[in-house]
């Protein structure tokens, strides 16, 4: 497992629902959100993955287990690192923090193939490989 | 201003926000189901507007009216109709009442542009015209 | 494994993301709808529950597979069952179908704690338990 | 017109929509997030206007004007100020910035009531008004 980058993000009105607590949809939102700042800390944003390489890397499967709840205007910090890098596939981690206390609120995966931009399945270039890892 | 055209949506956890009311965005989420269902009503839908006149029709304003507000579980009707065409745009009106009690909750319009795929404005083609109106 | 329950909903432009399928996020809120309408469709929607049970049913555990990707204006049918239930959780599970050729697109589950009005896990209410399963 | 306070947000994938811009409705999104780190700016953050004073200040108009297009990992600048203070109203002033360019992307501006947790029309706190304006 790879060292995790830490990105921060403050709860807005619209991340909550009636139960005042985050709407646990808003949570693969925040894993997008790690996920992009992960790969930008490697010198490489997937912008510039998918441009370059002519790549997607689609999410194929999410799991999320929710312990804690966020509320409004809490600041959260969310932790990400690459769990398992495969031939075609890769495997993200994913820890979201209230960055007050350092409760760990949420935890999950999300597992992505590499497809060309034609939508068929592609090993994973080797500087993206090397860089992310 | 033409006929109304009417589209039913049940309100969901997601939709709502801590204060136990629908989040003031998801109403323009609501805007654009209305108007996809209005466009259909009239024999073509706006997908089929896009790949067959090869035009968008991106929002330039949007405005809305906050007056009551819609809960978890509500039915709601979304009014929608054509406030005014031109050359090279057009306007939608909406209402979103609450069904148990035909209460307006939020009324309010969009303005569209008509754009090519190269993002140049261009006129209104003639059918869309003839059939949204 | 229960009857599923059949729920239909046609994506909007707001359900889409730039690779131009739908965000994985938003299968989340599909899961909602669907298991609202399950719900509603066995005399006892959610909103009751809470109310007369004075009982929550959080989501803890969040998983979804992404097979195919749903399109703008696809017709979408989430199947919604119940997979297990416990003396205070329970699990439904969800295929998300494209209408036009009974494709599945994603299927997951949700594993839902029950718990009071303040916060402590409770025993799901018999009725509950006799309604849904 | 108050001094502006700038809040940056960096587009993700979930902000997009199939025409490879920001989805329309997600700039109201952006004004709260605006108008949470303004008046967090003043030293009142909105969580603790409403505890303190037992008011919320809910959304009665949104207005947006959309001129150029948002686009994935564009890095934003909100531009939040007041327009006006009245006795029990206000409303903000937005501007959302490519921070690249410093092009204007989208303007508006939203006017809250003030009103009491049972929902009534009162007077804005004078401490609220002499902080935020």
């Amino acid at each position: 497992m790879s060292e995790p980058v830490h990105t921060h993000y403050r709860v807005i009105y619209g991340d909550t629902d009636q139960m005042q607590v985050v709407y646990y949809a808003n949570y693969l939102r925040f894993a997008e959100l790690g996920r992009n700042e992960y790969i930008r800390a490697k010198g490489l944003p997937y912008k510039e993955i998918e441009q370059r390489f002519r790549i997607h890397l689609p999410v194929v499967e999410a799991n999320l287990r929710y312990l804690h709840s966020a509320r409004y205007d809490d600041l959260l910090r969310i932790e990400t690192s690459i769990k398992e890098v495969r031939r075609a596939s890769l495997t993200f981690q994913y820890r979201v923090c209230r960055a007050a206390d350092d409760r760990v609120l949420v935890e999950g995966h999300t597992a992505h193939a590499c497809i060309t931009f034609e939508g068929r399945p592609t090993r994973l270039p080797e500087e993206v490989v090397s860089r992310l890892d």
